[in-house]
């Protein structure tokens, strides 16, 4: 059988996902493992950490994987040298390279899934790209209309029915159109990429305590258990709405296959507080298997050897078994 | 030393207070636990439950404690008689009138503090009387403008700017003065009630990421963070905002005495998860002392034996340290 190959983007480079990355090939992979990233940049970094790295120059054909300390490479170069710690406006359309070429060849179906490392919005903008982050890149690159963030750790997994706008336009946000979207993509994906025969899918509540009918906000009423039951009609294994913060309890999570908050802080405080250091970033809806890791790119961190490399590792993980799964 | 006096309300009488407060009095308390309640209603509740009680007329002059098996008791009468797990609007008024005696006991210096157990607001708005929760009914007969609520379990409180509204309201409802005046209280009632001497307190922002600097919401640069300057300015020990799914982090925890979250949803999943089923309701801001269980009636366990006293033992015992704090 021939090793699944996983596309790795380390990100911004003056961050510590390169150092992660180095971290991660020092021990030997059952898969191929392929940076896409600047092969220098990998070396000095490397140095800076005094770990050993070996670019082995990635080749369709090749079959076989590598032993501990070294990694196949896309070698895409930046425009200017990378410091560790500084960013570099120069070297956005670099980082956006890396992402379109990890994608083009997900699409095309050379590869098993792409991991990638933290990138940094701002830096990337101000270089004169507009980028709002990851999973829009990768649901544009692959005329994706709709894709769910979700987050997962040992024993809980998070999906998220909006992300990442200002709270004050999140109860507008919540319609039929998009639960029902949502759900289908949640329900389609934990069948497809995660091999769950009948997912069970538990649904927070928008307003404290699920509104408690309808005395504290109507669209649980109005929008969430018109959307929800209509799914239910279609077959489809839900419990909810339920309040925010009577979901997490263990008895409900042993039954959940995964939560559907409604927005990003009803939902990540417990998943990062639960997963803490150990959680991984998957997008649902994708043509292809894409993790991240769930932290920043810790610029502070970069070239000291300090950075913790467990989501990156989670990260990888996770793509694999998804994966090893659909084969 | 005269021990300290309780008043206890068990709340709704068909739902479980009345089970937990006899399981309670099954051991021994170094203080005078007092039940404002119906008396055969709680005898019938403990025949139901296989469980003794004495329960002994309270009298102010009274200054010795009871041995295990037995409560002192202000009998207040039900207006129909109680069946376990059934609600009766008709003893709408029973509950509120015993909330009132026990809260002018406190008012007038009497008690040490009150405990509560849950109520049924729906049930109790059912039977005519405008009722939107214990917190609100005690600010209002004590004639006090601003409370907060408090949830605490071991290792971590969290406040909150803003409690039982529809999230649709949340943005528009923080405001710097708003901000001011519930930090403020926290600030007060952390050194008053907790004896802490200079607390630092932890504040959530609103929008996911806190913001990100204005890319996701303004309300952190526009509100949160100039009120948050001025506390400072007056001398508060504040950090934040910081982002709600980073905020709970181990390393932050171990420094917050609190943290504050802009709404229901944000601080509370975390609590009751890490909490659960430990921890307690207090509010801050009132002229006395009040903890109380943080759940519901459970009416499909009351008359059982199945209902899990530790919240309403935990309300107790915070209720007693705070008061002995105090002294």
């Amino acid at each position: 059988m021939k090793p699944l190959k996983l596309a790795i983007t380390p990100g911004e480079p003056a961050g510590i996902g390169p150092d992660l990355l180095i971290g991660i090939a020092q021990q030997e992979w059952p898969v191929q493992l392929v940076a896409f990233a600047d092969g220098d940049m990998l070396r000095q970094r490397a140095k800076e950490l005094n770990l050993a790295i070996t670019l082995v120059p990635y080749d369709q054909d090749n079959e076989h994987t590598l032993p501990a300390g070294q990694l196949f490479l896309v070698d895409i170069k930046t425009k200017v040298p990378v410091i560790s710690g500084k960013l570099d406006s120069e070297n956005g359309h670099y980082v956006v390279e890396t992402l379109r070429q990890a994608c083009k060849k997900n699409l095309d179906g050379e590869f098993d899934a792409v991991v990638t490392g933290p990138v940094h919005k701002g830096i990337i903008n101000e270089g004169g790209i507009s980028f709002s982050g990851h999973t829009e890149f990768f649901a544009h690159e692959s005329n994706t209309n709709d894709v769910v963030m979700m987050l997962a750790t040992e024993g809980l997994r998070v999906v998220l029915a909006t992300t990442h706008i200002p709270l004050a336009y999140v109860a507008k946000a919540i319609t039929f159109e998009r639960l029902h979207k949502v759900i289908h993509i949640v329900n389609t994906d934990l069948m497809l990429k995660f091999g769950i025969k009948k997912p069970h899918i538990f649904v927070c509540g928008l307003n404290p305590h699920a509104g408690e009918n309808g005395h504290i906000g109507k669209e649980e009423i109005l929008v969430i258990i018109p959307a929800l039951d209509a799914l239910r009609a279609e077959g489809l294994n839900i419990t909810g709405p339920l309040p925010a913060d009577t979901i997490f309890n263990p008895k409900y999570l042993e039954q959940a296959d995964v939560v559907l908050a409604m927005y990003h802080d009803q939902g990540l405080p417990v998943l990062k507080y639960k997963g803490f250091g150990a959680s991984v970033n998957i997008t649902l809806g994708l043509p292809f298997i894409r993790t991240s890791v769930d932290h920043g790119t810790a610029l502070d961190l970069a070239g000291t050897g300090h950075a913790d490399a467990g989501s990156f590792n989670l990260a990888i993980e996770k793509a694999i078994s998804i994966a090893a799964q659909k084969e």
